[in-house]
């Protein structure tokens, strides 16, 4: 049975409840300049990813429209009936669409389930250029405070300063791509699970992946791709047998140590000097790895998530509590509430660029608390938490 | 008996409840050429300020240290004992900390006694190189949930680019000035009251005063100044006579429309499209009216807050309310939050120059809730509150 360390140790997390929506590289692009198919799970020659930042539009992203049924595919036509290999029904695109849909079922039915009552409200929602959403939301159950569980599929727009900006030096056409906007994929799975009992942690997890068309302008020009994701845990007390070893390194054994620090990086509370929660993985613009080894890796992570958190719930979600200690979790629950809302590239991004705002914003938890300047007594478990916080733990 | 409109129509009302630390000027200054020491009232020809950008910096503000008791005064001694005018007892700098630190005490004083019982919870810092502020709290009381008083008093440095990107094109030396720091002086007051009951509003009120060194390498240059301020008033529910016509435009006529709308522009959630509450006025690197009207002018508005708002309170504090009822507030405070997280300057300034961050944060509500997709039934109070929200209504 997998446990949390086998999911955090195996594979990617990711940033941000945010959706997808709010996933075409907030901030960073990397590119590489070939798009294997073959499967290999040899990692590539290092390559170091030159990273540039794409500009927040209002425009970048069009009006959704309600829907009343769930389409088989929120894929534009072309993307899924083509014969080719790159564009066609077994391209990453199709692939990775089809993956966190069937990941969000199974997370959702895993979720009714440990509730033992309580249902997800659906909203469908399209865009009128292709893409749309699917955003799952179980609020004020038996147990859980709030429980979201998204995917969307985006099809925008990129300045072109921001293709050219990220392609190699070498690359053939390099300094002779016409100014014009390229065109953009990105599609993702995004969660976050609040539970009410303050001894039962918060899960986040998400998971990306981005490409650009290749430019039609300049022949010979690479497609850009490349896979974010991530999970992670924001308990509000301690128990190290949530994060206990169980590592699992079949993919690459440098991905957890570089990964859980990249996690522990970004999940920063700068204002505070201390992390949201306890950490996991993370990682963004990946793409110096064989494209179909990445694929699996985020379909191995999103598909571990119900058997390595649920079992956590079912410890903690009865466990007597006291007033204290609900008090706490909803001051943990502020932090949550100020990093998303600060520092989150995925919740930032996508507030600028006119996202659909629930399904953003379903990452914040129902209720929160902020009491001035609170200070937990020294060697309470609340400091311990706290001080966990601020200096991370090698846990595994 | 000044009603709520008499102070917002009146006088300036501003933005944030950030601590002035984070108030030299969160991201523009504007500058005239003479410091006038005359009292008058008359408006000075209207002049087009140079916005200019000042880039957060976290070394731009020392770390605090904490104090037990008040002192005096938060200014350096060379600001209060020199008999020179700009700089001695008399000067805008001595006479703003002694106004700001008066209408803290007025205005906790009453506080307490609406409260009938809860006492602020005080904290005084300083900081090494001068500056200092005292932070006053009340939470969880009979009748606030949140009730913060803050002043304090910044030294810094600005970058010379600012200085002299701010400086007007005819000033004596442009163009000659050393590329060296320019000190500068910053002092506010700020309150946010977060009442308990859910038909008693929310106020904010802040007031602030900038003023830069005139440079000691550029003879003649001038010292630049500005005022920032405002009042605003955050309810769930819409009740009509908290915003009764009362105005006073002794000071200018034109305050009023002006500073009305550029609060409605102010407290605008862009990722929401609503407001954050029901307004105010609000004004913000305010320099071209004469200094001494509009220190008359920060002062007089700074205070009538009691007068102005407890009568408000007294008269909903002890409404009967539903579970609804409170739930809708909670709601509302969600937006408190989102809105001062992601778009307040002062806050968002704050928190990136590692000014003290409790006192920064205090304006956030004890408590908050956000509900996936929430939407008031058609013609309900809670739809016209949000109603409002949207579309500004002239109160007055």
């Amino acid at each position: 049975m997998a446990t949390m360390a086998t999911m955090v140790s195996a594979f990617p997390s990711t940033s941000a409840f945010q959706l997808p929506t709010s996933n075409p590289s907030p901030s960073t692009l990397a590119l590489i300049t070939t798009t294997s198919t073959a499967i290999s799970f040899n990692r590539r020659k290092p390559k170091k990813t030159r990273n540039l930042l794409i500009r927040a539009s209002s425009r970048m992203i069009e009006k959704e429209t309600a829907e009343t049924h769930r389409p088989d595919t929120f894929l534009r036509e072309s993307d899924g009936v083509s014969s080719d290999q790159d564009v066609g029904a077994n391209s990453v695109r199709v692939r990775f669409e089809k993956m966190i849909r069937e990941a969000q079922d199974s997370v959702c039915a895993a979720i009714e389930a440990a509730d033992g009552g309580g249902k997800f409200k659906e909203d469908v929602w399209s865009r009128p250029g292709g893409g749309g959403g699917i955003s799952r939301v179980l609020q004020d159950s038996g147990v859980w405070e709030k429980a979201g569980v998204n995917v969307s599929v985006v099809y925008g727009v990129m300045p072109p300063e921001a293709y050219r900006a990220a392609k190699p030096a070498n690359a053939a056409d390099n300094g002779n791509l016409k100014p014009e906007p390229v065109p953009f994929f990105a599609a993702g799975i995004s969660s976050v699970l609040h539970p009410k009992n303050p001894f039962a942690p918060t899960l986040h997890f998400n998971y990306r992946y981005f490409e650009t068309d290749a430019p039609k302008d300049a022949p010979g020009a690479p497609r850009q791709w490349w896979f974010g994701g991530g999970t992670d845990l924001t308990p509000a007390y301690i128990f190290e047998d949530d994060v206990q070893k169980n590592a699992c390194d079949k993919f690459d054994p440098s991905f957890y140590p570089k990964f859980k620090k990249w996690c522990d990086d970004y999940f920063y509370i700068k204002h505070r000097d201390e992390r949201r929660g306890l950490g996991g993985i993370f990682f963004d613009d990946l793409n110096d790895y064989d494209q179909e080894m990445l694929l699996a890796f985020s379909t191995e992570c999103a598909n571990s998530v119900v058997e390595a958190y649920l079992p956590i719930i079912e410890r903690r979600k009865d466990l007597p509590f006291t007033d204290q200690n609900k008090a706490w979790q909803q001051l943990r629950r502020g932090r949550y509430v100020e990093f998303n809302l600060v520092y989150d590239r995925g919740t930032t991004f996508g507030l600028k660029t006119g996202g659909r705002i629930e399904s953003i914003l379903v990452s914040l938890p129902l209720t929160a608390r902020w009491e001035y300047d609170h200070k937990p007594e020294e060697g309470s478990e609340e400091w311990k938490l706290l001080d966990a916080c601020i200096n991370p733990k090698d846990w595994i």
